[in-house]
């Protein structure tokens, strides 16, 4: 099968052309000008942007009460052909143990994006430290830890962050860390709850910026005192984004990613009546205007590398989840779906509004996250021998996000009514279509689990 | 009785003049030209600098092994008229209650400088957050909680340093850490000991700037997050006096000491052979030179506010106490004696160097501490209305520091063999002669306890 | 004579306590609690603040159009004993002539507070940099180069002031500088008046604190290349001052003043109707309400050393003077009277509301100017030895402020209509009263010239 | 014409992968593999990495006493097939007029490589200003200042930079700074050469890294000022790159480049025997080791875009031009030529030394350079569409620099005797093979003037 994308204005992370693109199976095998002798089929592109498939390298299926791989076509359909799941680790089980597990039970032969597991440490053992010497054999490059969610069995103490750290660069795995100070989070919302204050705006006021900071200050002489490349998971501030930025100025392999909602929500959002704030919790919370706007900057600028969705879709939703915590803005269980409408949102607040360019826009949606997990150059670019997963995106479409026409499962949507400029028109999974106007036209099992290598981006400029 | 001081050059803070001070009974009543006229005794000073008795904050007299205040004398042989002790809490006991236990049982009758104490918090209970509201009415406002030594009780967790800050800024409470990250010690500890690193020069491998650089900025980040004032005693590293000099230029209440031992002797010292090394061994530790250089650069500019001795005489000393830990350096305890020499230190190696003014001097060594403690102006000036605690200093003495001289009743002197320029010449507490060239001419409890105020210098910035 | 003040609060840079105070001639001659005996005239100032008088750094007395030392009453009357006066230099005289022609023209025999001279440069030739090293012998120990005014003879190009900074460090002169980018101040100028912008507001934008921040850095590129001390006059802006303190920072003897409209005065007063802006036009401008918070806040750390007043009352006042400028900003001769109004402002607007302590004030208005210039320990300190130049303050008055009873001969006063609290109710000059409640009680020509000394203040953190 | 490139591994400035390139006359027409049906040439690159042709941005043919496009050759067989030039500008003739004239003269029909030029600012007048919103018109969009050369006519004052940078901005012209202080280097100049300094080595003494500071720093306030882009020619220390790179960092559109002997010749060459020193002379000065490390960081770590060469190459070599300054170093004409061993220098001992990766190396030896200068994407990538200007690099070829394989036309090479590692196999300009294994096989006047577009890379993050 020759598939011939005609025309199309390519857009890579440093440059924007237009060429023909010709896929021949799975594979892209040349980009030129009038290409396609003997195509199978040929599409036109004329007139539309076409780039990779977008690499989500945070993602929540089957963790924290989320839905599983069953709504990974949510991702497609926004264009994301690559997802980073968060393999949750049972009490007992070693990290590969928990990946195999979590692969077999509900990813493989569902799963309707290409896929690929972050290790997420959530019985911290000594085993573990031994263990990670071992993962990249099983395709495991990237380790979580959380700092935060003092009571639960993982929250971790430095010590084994520490120990972590210092093993696993000799094995090029990137140590990440969910970065709040549990201890004071705890006391916060204690204090907070006995004064009265239940609503979810309090949510934001039980985890302030620099509850954030201190633990990712933490993270980072952690870091530096094992003398190991470390990636921070979701920053939502000013002050975290600026430890990183300047860390890596002072020249130690210290990087981080934003997600969507922190970039497009303000905190106020927490403040809607009738509960609704409640679809806007999440950990680290939503921050005031300030912080948004340094974490544009920090992406246009390279201080940040990366934008994941943070996806996280409540089996129960609205109704049967986050109302559990009408009285207690602490019983409210955490996180947002937004797999589905991270392309859109970052193409119509960053590169519509001019805050990034198009071609920062591939780097954050697909290039450099394909990168820190050890998945480039097969995902993450439009490029000779590349996976072809490619997106023939419309920029003059116009319309509303709504979880109407949302495949995330979920009974709301966090950027309802929410315009959205652009959108993808067509999505190629390994050349097969998949996605078109927002429908999703692929099959259940079609995505294939994608193993990292070690030794990611965020060792780079990693010196022993 | 009227006693007049002739012709000095009394050194100030902030000035420099000769003059002469006529003291009646213990305070000073005039300082002018031409004084005396029925003067009971006429000391003439002339060719002396006339400074106020020393303020040492940091030191232990009968704590973790230390001998108690029967060698008191020592600080007033050295010019340190008051000390202020840190008054251990033992299991059970309130801090008020521990503070008085330890001065009647230890202090009372018995000490030769007047005295004052800090609390330190060995039994990190709940009760002790709602007792700091009234530890200034018993004379106590200033509260010290180690963030390190895994493995013993007083170690002690962010939340509850937090909580403490949040309550202490309602009484003037001044909460002061030992800023080193305790977990981190210990991994590396037992890593060296592992690795047959037994010796005292591991010591400092185990403790590195950044394990104090961390714990300093975590110890930051929750008096910023309780929006209270905070004094870190003794910094002894490059890292964490810049953050706390940082910290102060952004406009936080955030404040230091450096200690005498950290400005003069190097890491090199932990290397002496027979164990020799054993006898520097103290937490943190001694440092390379670029931080002592960082150091006295900091006195110099006022980015640490004084100098204490954290002087802790093992009543084993090298002998019995230092060699516990011959095989195992983690076994040997903490400590070095240095109340008596922080005079003759700062000025031979600060002053007659230039690395600081004799106003700075006085600063560091009387003025500030006293502010800190809230014992200014009582303590730590040469002014009309203070206590006539007062030293009369010849510039033109040369000598050496030696074991022999010393009255601190431990078996050995950190600073054996080094330089010594000037000497206290008489020392006067309270207007009697309590020590006259090196020699105590006192009495055995002489000193009396000096409640502090609350609110003292930490408070001066502070806006709630 | 034998003057006796007795049972005041007497206020120092590093302290406060009650004593009294025995003058005989023009000295200080005691310190202390019951003195007096034969005293000839004794002063009860209980409840009252006793400070040294005011050292005002920064006054313009026939220059640039100014009134002379005729009106030298208006300091004293404020509580400002010396002024340190920049004398302006004709064309083809020496700076050691030009002040010797200022004071026996216009200050001898006139003044009626003690004064002291800066060297001004005015007419820079190659002469004056061998001049440098023979100026402490005649008392000049600071001269001060203009970085604007193009088209005058008197701004200066780099090269004369890295020459100048060059030979100075070795006779312990102290340049100073005016900075403002003279070249780009001419293009803005032209470019407002060009486009219809003649108001006096539009002083302010051309002279943006950008324009003198890039001075600034200059200066301190040049202080720094020639490793010699600095002291930057009126800065005004954070920008600025941020420099100043900043490279102190790196270990450089960089030190800067502000002035007292710098601290009080918004730049929206320029914007008054009826061109009543036009008052407020001195140069640099005033600012946003930003910059006076950071300038507050730089005293108050001790980024800044000193408040001057910039004093320069023009003869013909509003009416003759500054309506020469109506139809063209550029044509209002630049200053404002303030040497009166420096103590009150510095009080009500710091530290009766806290911004800095009674001590800082002291410090920035008497102490530290008075050892910038070389004048202290004589001047600036209530100390035994030094000049009985002695304010009692009374600080329960209040009232307002207003040209009415401003001394200063001009027809208008900056501040007038601002409150003021506390009042300067004795001032006495080496010992004689001078002035009382508002009003000039002592005689023209009782001011004496004081020499400086060299190596003031600025050197004492610097090493070649 | 049908040329294949097959199996080379490609290079870009993002990625790395294997595939063939054809090319159809001047142009690229498709990448792939398997491509090549009907090719009527066919290369193969197996082993071979292949990337874009260099740019470099900052050469001088024609002016300062340089020899001409005749040695453009140089440029290919280096593998650079695209040169930007500073063409002169004789005393009356407009910016335009100038780049004609120079073009007509020397350029055209002669030149081997594409080339493109600069304007260079050396008659400044009022006219100036207003020709700046025309150059574009005329394919120049770039325009350099000399803050140099006191006494020649194109140093520039502060006052034409300003007024430049104003105009620039509306018509996407970038403005180019030479930073050093002219008036400061006169000075130094003149001191060392009366205290009889007058060897090569005084010539660095005579631009210390301060001097070339402060005129960035000053070029940046200016760029503030006018709200405008900057880029900062040459950039060789520390203090200069940090300033570029914390103005970048504070959100403004300024940027700057390095040279390859800034970052490969220390300043020690400039003190070697007999004279040699001389060849080393080019200005700013070489420098010490610990600027070449701080600009490898910046490049690698993207604080510095782009690395020219500052080919200059004299005619009359060292034996008739540098030793006019055998008895003076300010008479020793700058310059030295480096056009052809850019390449060589950037991978040796950058890419092989792990300093940077090869995507840098081509991102900062070719993309961003065309970025810079309007010229891309025509030059600077290999990618459908762009110019035919290929290296096929060969990675294993190992030997010396030396000025016997140099095109350059000069009688010396700066870097004799140093190693390389790799070497232009076959470079293709515009399709057509014009050099191979260092030898130039094309011919005389095949390269073409390619224009600037206007609002080039500077421009990018620009908000008016």
């Amino acid at each position: 099968m020759r598939l011939l994308i005609k025309n199309g204005t390519i857009i890579s992370a440093e440059s924007e052309y237009v060429a023909d693109i010709l896929i021949e199976g799975e594979k892209i095998t040349a980009i030129g000008t009038g290409l396609g002798n003997g195509a199978d089929e040929v599409i036109d592109a004329s007139g539309k942007y076409v780039f990779p498939g977008g690499v989500d390298e945070h993602v929540h299926y089957g963790s924290f009460g989320s839905l599983t791989f069953e709504t990974t076509n949510a991702a497609v359909v926004g264009g994301t052909t690559t997802i980073v799941d968060f393999a949750p680790q049972p009490k007992g089980l070693s990290i590969k143990e928990s990946v195999k597990k979590h692969n077999e039970t509900l990813a493989e032969g569902i799963a309707m994006a290409d896929y690929s597991f972050h290790g997420m440490v959530m019985d911290p053992t000594e085993d573990l430290i031994e263990e990670i010497l071992t993962l990249p054999e099983a395709g495991i490059s990237t380790l979580k830890f959380f700092m935060a969610y003092k009571g639960s069995p993982f929250m971790v103490e430095d010590d084994i962050i520490f120990k972590a750290l210092q093993v696993a660069k000799k094995a090029g795995v990137t140590i990440m860390v969910h970065a709040e100070n549990g201890e004071i989070v705890d006391i916060l919302q204690k204090q907070l709850i006995a004064e009265g204050k239940t609503d979810p705006i309090y949510h934001a006021a039980s985890r302030p910026p620099l509850v954030e900071a201190e633990a990712t200050a933490r993270a980072i002489y952690l870091a530096e005192l094992a003398n190991s490349p470390l990636f921070v998971v979701h920053v939502t501030c000013k002050e975290s984004m600026e430890l990183v930025r300047d860390t890596y100025m002072r020249g130690l392999p210290v990087y981080g990613e934003t997600c969507t909602h922190y970039l497009t929500l303000t905190e106020d959002n927490l403040a809607k009546p009738n509960f609704e704030g409640a679809k806007y919790v999440c950990s680290p919370p939503i921050r005031p205007q300030e912080h948004l706007d340094a974490l544009w900057e920090a992406l246009s600028r390279g201080w940040l590398l990366a934008v994941g969705s943070d996806h996280c879709a409540n089996e129960g939703g609205f109704e049967n989840d986050k109302k559990k915590g009408i009285d207690d803005f602490t019983k409210i269980p955490n996180g947002c779906p937004g797999v589905q409408d991270r392309l859109a949102l970052l193409w119509t607040y960053g590169v519509e509004t001019e805050k990034i360019t198009p071609q920062k826009f591939v780097d954050i949606f697909a290039t450099t996250p394909a990168k820190v997990c050890g998945l480039f150059p097969r995902k993450g670019q439009i490029a000779v021998g590349s996976d072809a997963d490619i997106v023939i995106f419309d920029p003059n479409w116009k319309g509303t996000i709504t979880v109407k026409d949302s495949y995330h499962g979920s009974d709301y949507n966090s950027f309802e009514g929410m315009d959205q400029i652009g959108r993808a028109e067509k999505v190629f999974l390994r050349g097969r279509l998949t996605a078109e106007n927002g429908k999703f036209v692929g099959e259940k099992g079609q995505g294939k689990y994608i193993k990292m290598k070690p030794f990611g981006l965020c060792y780079d400029n990693f010196k022993e």
